[in-house]
């Protein structure tokens, strides 16, 4: 898997139930704009989410038409058998790879330990069609992916283990993957603020939160990263994301997608989250409009 | 629920499935010593175990003819829907309380986002029979509950958050608690160290590791907290839980009970964590031997 895909947001009803309908239109929106699905990710609560709800959604999902190959779900869990029951309903559904948190629970916790997790859960998969994506983001899980402990699970599984996602927030520990696995090809940056550089470098990409609402931009930059004007693309992307996320991310990710649809049911987040308070949502949308932010939403339906 | 209850270790086969017999057996020991089964805590690896595979092994322990009244599953999981089907399975078996972690994958969060989800659970399930302990972890869990938080959860669920395990390793911590609410009586310390301190205090016993070991010392001593020789027993309680956690505190237990039961099936642990090396488990039998430490699991069985 190449080029931009979204954590896509999850809208709730008030029962906190997944809306699959809301959920269905602004995938098909995402995928209309050439941007791939990582639903489940951090920025779509998906470890709000219990594995049933998400197997359910992952299959409406498909059934509605939606391309599997698209798909990179989060399926990394705290235990180990949750891991291996979503990612082997992502795998049969078809879905283009996996996105793999480490077991998050337990802190300090050991390259062998964060190996051997990995491992055992590809074996009991067991399944060569298996694409999996790790997920290296120590700010909120604690636990994450060292350049040894990489290197590792390449050697053991080089044709299973495709690719990361470095939400590190350090453009330093990017480069480092870069540079010690030129021939991978997989490694997507957590932020579309290092796009252009880190695809100059050979990286595949971004899986970043503001994909939800700056789509079009971040895939012409993708696009053209190699190209005169990069870094004025880069910059411009990178004034929409510093200033959506002055604001809590996944309530102003929200609350921009609750706007551009008229549908402030689009608000609502799970516990332990809290939507933007009024006047937060105020000043969101007074400082979007500050920069000339339109997410173009009503274009595409 | 009062006294002394263990965070039961969870006895794993060889491809991790969860031995029942193993796990029966050493429940129904801890029971024939007066101690509680707080079963799916921290040092049960509770969050390794996927939701259905905890209902599959409560069902199968009551089965056996263990006191549901004497348990308090660890239930919180990082999505509300996972602690609503966990607690709701707990409460129907007739689980004297459940123990419930915060969600945890988000760090950061506010008391009004814990509130939320903790209510939305409380509401969700809908029994009256519910008695929720929280589980204040802050050190593993990072999110935990602030003294504001439990006056607010208490106020607004006055007959079912019956109590909290306080694992802040911070004593401190615990007098505030038990200063502010005097009248609650669930209080209990997540370690057998200040547990005579803590009884004299109004506290409600221990929830700790090492009752999976030192279990007939530590019930004698929440007996004997206000007798004359409290301070003696305390000391030597003490003594076993520093000289055993010098190494990894999991791992640790389980080398220990391998030994007293003679199973080295019982040194296994699911990833992420790793078993002791050889190196480690015959330092920790010599320091064990160094202070005469005897489990007596034989003589109970």
């Amino acid at each position: 898997m190449k080029g931009i895909l979204s954590p896509v947001v999850t809208p709730f009803n008030v029962d906190y139930s997944i809306d699959h309908e809301r959920w269905t239109t602004h995938c098909q929106w995402l995928i209309d704009q050439d941007c791939g699905l990582a639903m489940f990710g951090t920025n779509s609560e998906g470890n709000s989410i219990s594995v049933p709800e998400k197997q359910e959604a992952l299959d409406k999902l498909v059934a509605a038409g939606l391309p599997p190959e698209r798909m990179m779900p989060g399926t990394g869990h705290c235990s180990i058998s949750d891991t291996v029951t979503l990612s082997r309903h992502a795998v049969e559904l078809g879905c283009g790879g996996v996105l793999m948190l480490p077991p998050f629970f337990y802190k300090g916790v050991s390259d062998e330990g964060i190996f051997r997790a990995i491992a055992t859960i590809i074996d009991k998969i067991g399944d060569d069609r298996l694409r999996v994506y790790l997920y290296h983001i120590p700010p909120i899980a604690q636990v994450g992916f060292s350049l040894d402990l990489i290197d590792r699970l390449l050697t053991a599984y080089p044709n299973i283990v495709a690719g990361i996602k470095d939400s590190s927030n350090d453009w330093d520990n990017t480069k480092a993957m870069l540079e010690r696995f030129p021939e991978w090809g997989g490694i997507f940056c957590g932020s579309e603020m290092t796009l252009a550089e880190a695809v100059r470098m050979g990286g595949a990409g971004c899986i970043s939160a503001s994909c939800n609402i700056n789509t079009a931009a971040i895939v012409n930059l993708y696009r053209n990263a190699n190209s005169d004007n990069a870094d004025t693309l880069q910059e411009s992307v990178n004034q929409v994301r510093t200033t959506a996320f002055k604001y809590p991310m996944i309530p102003a990710l929200k609350a921009l997608v609750a706007r551009a649809t008229q549908n402030d049911e689009w608000m609502r987040v799970r516990p332990p989250l809290v939507e933007l308070t009024d006047e937060e949502k105020s000043g969101l949308y007074a400082d979007m409009d500050e920069i000339d932010f339109d997410m173009g939403y009503s274009t595409t339906q």
